[in-house]
């Protein structure tokens, strides 16, 4: 399992209920690809949302994210913490 | 105060240390601008840096990154959380 990024785009002027909504929908699926997506972080002013999951494989976390009707413009495998 | 999110390009090969190392430096002078950063997640690969922080405004975001050597290639107020 490894931590990764991933960031959405486009998403201009998401309400919190939205934010709330997209994640329950992650987060109903995410066991199917053993993902766990731990916080999500959204700016409506330009339409960036960051989601911080535990993932075997970017793929995994694309795939849940593809099925819950928001692909993800970038994913980044985000070895180092501090 | 609200919450941040920034992002640094061009770090690749970034290690743990030197993370940690930027991470500090940070922590040393973010009192002065009344910033604090709480995480920070490193991809060395793609080179992209991700700082979470609560900070009175993203230019006080920016001067603490710059007078600590690492400008940010991007903030982002980020006012929603899931």
């Amino acid at each position: 399992m490894a931590k990764f990024m991933d960031v959405h785009r486009g998403m201009t002027g998401i309400t919190a209920d939205q934010l709330h909504e997209a994640h329950q929908a992650d987060l109903a699926l995410e066991e199917e690809e053993s993902v766990h997506f731990e916080r999500a972080w959204a700016d409506p002013r330009s339409g960036t949302v960051y989601c911080l999951s535990e993932a075997p494989s970017a793929d995994a976390v694309q795939r849940i994210h593809e099925r819950a009707g928001h692909k993800a413009d970038e994913i980044h495998e985000v070895p180092l913490t501090a």
